[in-house]
């Protein structure tokens, strides 16, 4: 990637090709991508759809926000026709999580040719960290 | 927890309280419960808005279905007031999901008196496993 943002990430975040269905159904939004860092900073909408019995944010769904969050860092800075797959990810849940608008903030912490490590946080309205996760990405070649 | 299906889990499952609402996204539906062994099937329905850019199941909502396969697995069986917070879960993600129904199996490895050691597994139409994943559970008062 040479900062052109024409990959399948960047072809979804500008218009080109749909948003997966789960980012829409997360309420996801670009904040902003430092593909020099491999970083990205990205929101959610964290809605009464997905609250536990406790009636805060299941850890599931933060989870999958935070799947979200690490995913596209990595996606932003693929080559085209390259994509990352999770093979595995670990989360710690600091505090609940109300419902409504979460930051998630991800960084890619190495990059091999076909295996990614990566990182992120995910914050609530009043900056707060409610969860960390991590995880391990496979690099691939699109079908 | 005697068994007799009294505590908010079984009063969610039986009807006496509404159903959270992390479980109805998911199409969350109980299979079977074992109390004497700790464990714990319960059925997902992956829908069409929970797909990744490779149009399988984005990694992040299969996670909240075993979050929500190993937390009920501790929920059935504990003393009525009492409820299990996911502290930390790790997920592997074996094989791609398509979406339709998938089936969770949760169970209660080791469980404490404060602290539950929460392992499952989900699989697809066909019976494969398509992720594994662990947890650790604090166990709470509720409010």
């Amino acid at each position: 990637m040479t900062g052109e943002r024409r990959n399948g990430f960047w072809d979804a975040v500008d218009g080109r090709a749909p948003m997966p269905t789960a980012a829409k159904t997360l309420g996801w939004s670009l904040i902003q991508a430092d593909p020099e860092r491999a970083e990205i900073e990205v929101s959610f909408e964290a809605t009464e759809d997905f609250l536990n019995p406790a009636g805060t944010v299941q850890g599931g769904f933060l989870t999958a926000m935070l799947d979200d969050t690490m995913g596209p860092a990595l996606a932003a800075i693929l080559d085209p026709g390259m994509y990352g797959a999770t093979l595995e990810l670990k989360v710690s849940f600091l505090r609940p999580a109300e419902p409504g608008r979460l930051v998630g903030r991800g960084r890619v912490v190495h990059r091999g040719s076909s295996i990614a490590f990566l990182s992120g946080e995910l914050l609530d309205a009043s900056g707060q960290v409610v969860a960390v996760g991590s995880a391990t990405a496979r690099i691939l070649r699109a079908g």
